[in-house]
């Protein structure tokens, strides 16, 4: 961490600045130039935040130097992580495709989905119980209902479960039924949900915030880490921009970026980071094509009649197709489609 | 609602959707146009999601005519709201200024802030007893004990007292002791929290999202509304964009939008919305003048050893010039800053 | 185009609108719903702008159904457009790969260059002669002399040429020397430069701007098409948001969305979108999987000593490993990389 | 500027960028931490880009410790600098209130409007006469007609006049009929504009980009004072960001940001900030109160019939209450608004 020292500083606000980094512990390597005056601190300074140093007097500018985040970094983890489901990993070679519904609305609709989904190649299904809605008057999910039926496709078809955890007091009985906890976007700095679910040791997909930077998203990984549990996806679904001829704007550079950073499996949302279906099949190569670890995909039987996102949810045939074209691009990368195992129990796949 | 048919829509497709629109209790009013048909839902269309028709085959864009909230609406509602705090409402002539610091480090600390805040004209105490860190590793306050030490501080200064709350687990401890529940701006979207609240009679500052839309931040409002508690102040902390020079970016055109939109009290935050104490008193003057009904500003006894913010927060003194000229600018509007009567008491202001 | 009322319009507002829409050379579909009086307004409504209307009183939303532009729309072009080069088209089967360096420096370093990419598999040399430079203390390009070395360069390689041209004044020397001119992002909206190459025929690379939206870009794409000249590329090169990861955010889905609302060539330019080498290769693979029809990189033989944009510079053996991946991910697109024919003369491609 | 090695960085890899900052002409200044090595580069940095140094092998970041400008930095030049119009100056004590409508559109509408600006107090009439227009289809705008319009209107009030250039061989036109070049915020990096203007001694007004940094900003108008012509003056004129309550968003905080970055006048520009007349008198009360030297206003006599910006114009008796407004909050701010003498002929004011 280096502390810039605006160039009229006086000598005393100098030396407190200095007395403040030795007092956080740092070593100090002072170097003082004709331009400013420049604070080296030296030492654990990923645990310390800019602030402490940003509010004194005479001090211009705070620059890191090391990242703020540790468990999270590829620097002190230089090997992929792999995320074990269904008799493959998420972060190797594998590429997972999770798909499913937004939300379960019902035992028909999750059973059927779940079926067209495997048949198409998916490798996990996704399916919301607790929605997050932007209105008080929309649909709010079906709750543990929805998990029991999530549990019954699981059993006829296999597919590893992924479903989206809305609070702290649901980690019971979400850990109970699902084999993934999604973080949705508007929860990626809950921090009191991702301290209680890095207190659990079941797989996490952390989406990114809708405006979270791609530091903000390693520093919710590492509270998550940072209880014990390294199980962790990271998820990019678009960020917010003026672009409007799409929902939102999918970061297609935080997918290199990402891997570049952490090593943390990448997986790429192109329903929601664009919106429209017609979009989704073409951002899913892409994703895969700058080196995705996997895709979550909506799919839906009957877009039309769908309670929520029905404008950006495939149906079954459109997604079987996208699953072709996405394991061309798997192949060009040295890479393959996962296939489950087929033979879970909730003791663990057989 | 009109939904707007693409102009290859067949007339299958325009039928289903007119179904549809039946089938949500609404009435169609039906326009066939030489470039589109379009179709008019009527009725009580602000509990419709749009999703819901834009998902179906042939639809090209779907336009509200009404807002999709309703409580929060001045349209419904087109007096001011008035939330009463201590001797004085906020959204009346009054305008309130909540100052205090960031988090609460200590007795002598907050005491001692309190106490200043209150000679420079503050009509209200903040300080945060439970910290949204994006850092696992730094200060996450000191929880109720922070929240006994604000209780104190109000009792000898008589100011009501603000705490931001941060998971519906702690709304009982909270309602327990604060005047009004903060809801930060990565929790606005928190839906979980925002019910919770709307079954308390607490009054409640809702901050918008780094990211979130106008109508997005109504929409949380109207959560909480929904629930009861009409008790609802809405607060600007500036927006998360591609300028860099300072934290955020202050949308002081939210300031007039809400207040044309809304009947709820629109409070500012200018040390959040620029992130460095040089500029707050600019900007606190600036949202006086476009209409704002109050401030919330962060001050520290010695900013340069605040564990948190302590770049954007103002010393006493420098507070105390700043509630100066934004009284003039009050006055200006027609307005005057607000006073507390300052012999307060758990059971109610005396 | 619908023009919507307020619900509290009066019926001399609703007049003088209609008055104002046949006035427009317009016809009237009026609707008198429950909730609004719309004004639907029939006929050549691409050239009217929505601010003719927005401005009168008791309107309150006023919303295209038909796009703002014509000449640049798919609707009305259902078939792509190709534009010739050497030897091949850009919009069809080939992919196009424009490479060279950022700024013409001197005679060996741009022959160098060119024979590297030209070996590596491109099919067209960039190089700028007149450069954009946010401060006036940077180099400013070579001048006409930069033009005759590439034109050298042409002569040498037999690859078309590809420069930035910054003002209507520089358009006869530049048509006299280059193959494509092109707009960079921050001339997007410059209209004289846009109308002044509308003139001729030479094909152009338009840039989108830093905050351009889609619709904008095919407005700007149409005040050239407007002046006769068809031979327009669309490029997306990266817009801004609040993510400093990179340089840019590559709005990777602007691909697709170009696709299906024009049938002009789209080329993705993965340096500037990126502005870090490292992050190149990726972002071209996902640009051709998403369905770009080329790509523009900076190549440069000693990135280290490049005059502007060395972070984001290919050195030559990095760009050849880039073509080889970018050309499996084509097969896969079931299309192939462009190939030159290499014969040009001034006079036309033998 | 710190050029901050990688970790990893080799000694060659240091030696090559100590090597190549002496070649810059610059003095290094070299710390060897723990952490990482840090090369100073010690002189004349602001004309030296950032990129010279990124792009080699081994670094990491290159921090700026002095700005990139320096003619427009207040750190070279502290005290205010005034423009001189007719009688006042812009930048001290008065505060300036351009007015005026978007467009000229015929003799009756000018003067008619400069005549009741005037009587409700501006100080400067603006008008536009060639247009940057997004369609190619819209009014371009009467040209040297107009200016022909707007000069008999500065002899018949006395006000001088701001209209805005679009390109460089507009310059002699422009220069001899107004009395301040407006540089719209799409050209505000068109840089062969820039230079043109920086020659004559014509007094300026910069507009903002729709996404330019308050940094960017500043480097435009060192390109206007490298050429020697130092009538600058900055307009702030909104940002695009996400919002879309709002036709863009104001940047308020940067009013007091360039205040203390630059001795330049700040003008805000509140009707296309907003881009809705309901709302441009409290942004405008905003900008004064957070320290703007002035402002520029879009009015019209009769906004439904504008040819352009209706929607955002006032009419004049709007505008009037705004000007009354305004000045008492300039009073609180220790200044007031200027007046025209109103003698002026064009061989200078009287």
């Amino acid at each position: 961490m280096m502390i810039i020292m605006k160039s009229n500083a006086t000598p005393q606000q100098t030396e407190a600045v200095i007395a403040s980094v030795k007092e956080a512990g740092l070593n100090v390597h002072l170097s003082q130039g004709v331009e400013a005056t420049i604070i080296g601190a030296i030492g654990e300074t990923h645990s310390i935040p800019l602030e402490r140093f940003e509010g004194m007097d005479g001090v211009d500018v705070v620059q890191r130097i090391t990242k703020p985040y540790k468990l999270a970094s590829r620097q002190f983890h230089p090997e992929d992580s792999l995320v074990p489901l269904d008799g493959f990993h998420v972060g190797g070679e594998d590429i997972a495709v999770i798909a499913g519904p937004c939300s379960v609305e019902g035992r028909s609709q999750i059973l059927e989905t779940a079926q067209a989904v495997k048949e198409a190649g998916a490798s996990a299904l996704r399916g919301g119980v607790f929605k997050p809605r932007t209105s008080p008057y929309s649909f709010q999910g079906l709750g543990e209902e929805g998990l029991e039926l999530l549990a019954e496709a699981r059993e006829k078809t296999g597919l590893p479960i992924v479903a989206e955890i809305m609070s702290q007091v649901q980690v019971d009985v979400m850990v109970k039924y699902v084999d993934v906890l999604q973080v949705g976007a508007r929860n990626m700095q809950n921090f009191n949900l991702l301290r209680a679910i890095g207190e659990t040791r079941t797989a996490v997909l952390l989406k990114r915030g809708l405006s979270a930077s791609v530091e903000e998203l390693l520093m919710s990984a590492e509270y998550i880490l940072a209880g014990g549990n390294n199980r962790v996806m990271l998820c990019e679904r678009g960020i917010r921009t003026f672009e409007t001829s799409t929902r939102n704007t999918t970061d297609i550079n935080a997918i290199p970026v990402l891997k570049s950073l952490t090593h943390l499996p990448v997986i790429l949302d192109p329903s929601h980071s664009t919106g429209y279906s017609e979009f989704v099949a073409a951002i899913a190569r892409a994703g895969v094509a700058a080196g995705a670890d996997g895709l979550i995909v909506e799919v839906h039987p009957d877009p039309a009649k769908a309670v929520s996102d029905g404008r950006q949810s495939l149906k079954p045939e459109a997604f079987a197709a996208m699953v072709k074209q996405v394991g061309q691009i798997a192949q060009v990368m040295g890479r393959k489609l996962a296939t489950v195992q087929g033979e879970y129990s909730k003791n663990g796949w057989a």
